[in-house]
């Protein structure tokens, strides 16, 4: 079985590599479990860090250059992990770059799928900053997106295609929109929600953290662990099951920032909650907050994709990953 | 002021150009009315059976024609109505066609009036083809978009993009999503609602009609002469009054098949219903008996938006305005 990670320099795609190296094999479309031989991991630069491992390839390109995304799929893949993006603060500042790389390389992917041999596993990391604004309280699975930002809004296109390119059988698609996820282990980013696993891993490491958001803002959030699974899990439930929605809202838990600054001080010690500077930012704040924090996602416990138990349980996850 | 109408020379654009002409001012974003001096109709074919008016100004060209459409637009117009589009029948037939005006027309559309100078006022004929399949009962304002065809998901994809222009201020966006229009003049065409509309125009007319669903089908549907008038309404809608929600499920009316029936025999003779031949056609059935015939239209109604009094007026209309 091949597989290609796009996306696969960043935390999430690594994290999915050595998750796939570790069960080392998968049941895609009702078969049997099939030995995985090659995880192909696709990105802007060289995903680094990575264990020598025969199976994986590491390969650097633009995701928007058309000619090398179809020498890359010649051979059909068997499973596609679609988690390359711009997100959501730099597709706000750079409208046209965010369209590039969000909508047209992504609707290009679907298209050289469209003309492969086979249907291959396309599993899309869509996000739930495709909800927010006017009409939204608790999101249910049958809510409308209302995207409050060019790159929910681009999120929500992608979800659609997948959507109407299984429903006629080019690829099986599989779309899970993922909530905020904390704590993203390495450097903070160009992400509106960065801030979120920024006032815990910085402190956790003796550092500085910002808070631009107030300590009473909820988060909708899951864990990088939680998602690696639920991705794996995603390329392996049969098309039955999903039907014809192809969308998956996946479970997570709603903390506030009060509470996880709460959860690093029982933790790690009251004097971590002191390396978090307050600092309001009305950029982040016009985006975060439109994004809504309450979920009822039965479809996808049904499924059986998975939450965390606890914040303070995804605090220890990361100290037990990432700092030990 | 300068009104371009993609899509002019179908019945519902030459319906909207009649109103134009008829009502003779628009008072868009708040303005006061301001005359209307000229009447673009841009479609395939040349619009014909328009009245010699100096206001009109009727063109042909291909949609996909990116050069074409760039000099079109190379003046700013003050209003786009964009009503060009791949019928849902042909779109499901003929997928690329269907991808290349449905989606990358409208988007080159959009691209050019971002970079336009000015903000156009943009109404969006949508559709309630968006919305079908497992999750749905009756449409609410805030039920996702689960489309069943391809039509349905390019129309679901340039609301989210006419949604996401408005609040960026590229464009002065309206997306109307439209019932099934009862009765088109005309002959029938490629898009599955076809039925709907010559069940009543061909007895009326002494023909005979295929109906390829049942009796206890249930219809939502708008006649010819509310949508003309919902589409200069939502030109003249204060941008505040509809806030960050560009997008409208406009108000109709469910009829079953056999109550339309019904209701033709009691406008036009018992034997009317004699020239219907029940031809049950499974492909059409696929793609109707998707589309959810109940809505609770709240926010449209708010808006001012309008709807039929009753399928029977409806019929009465077409008479008046189509036959005598």
């Amino acid at each position: 079985m091949r597989i290609i990670i796009f996306g696969g320099a960043g935390f999430l795609g690594k994290k999915l590599a050595l998750r796939l190296l570790k069960v080392g094999a998968l049941a895609i479309k009702g078969n049997t479990p099939q030995p995985i031989s090659q995880i192909i991991l696709f990105d802007r630069e060289l995903a680094n860090g990575l264990p020598d491992d025969p199976r994986l390839k590491i390969l650097a390109g633009d995701i928007t250059d058309t000619q090398a995304i179809e020498a890359l799929l010649a051979e059909p893949p068997d499973v596609i992990f679609h988690l390359a993006a711009i997100v959501s603060g730099e597709a706000e500042k750079n409208f046209e770059l965010g369209m590039d790389v969000n909508l047209h390389a992504s609707l290009h992917m679907l298209e050289l799928c469209r003309k492969m041999e086979g249907t291959p596993v396309f599993v899309f990391a869509s996000s739930c900053a495709i909800f927010g604004g006017e009409l939204t309280e608790t999101i249910r699975d049958d809510t409308a997106p209302t995207p409050q930002s060019s790159y929910g809004t681009q999120k929500a296109i992608v979800d659609l295609l997948v959507n109407d390119y299984s429903r006629r059988g080019f690829i099986d698609g599989r779309a899970l929109r993922l909530p905020t996820i904390v704590v993203r282990p390495g450097k903070p980013n160009a992400a509106t929600s960065s801030f979120a696993s920024s006032i815990i891993r910085e402190p956790l490491q003796g550092e500085r953290a910002s808070c631009p958001v107030g300590p009473d803002t909820k988060v909708w959030l899951l864990s990088p662990k939680r998602v690696a699974e639920n991705f794996v899990h995603a390329a392996e439930i049969p098309a039955a099951e999903l039907g014809r929605n192809r969308s998956v809202n996946l479970p997570g838990i709603t903390v506030t920032v009060d509470e996880m600054v709460s959860d690093l001080q029982s933790v790690a010690g009251a004097e971590k909650a002191e390396l978090i500077d307050w600092e309001p930012d009305a950029f982040i704040q016009s985006i975060v907050l439109t994004w809504p924090p309450q979920f009822v996602t039965e479809r996808a416990l049904q499924l059986g994709f998975q939450r965390d138990a606890s914040f303070r349980e995804v605090i220890e996850a990361f100290i037990e990953d990432e700092l030990s």
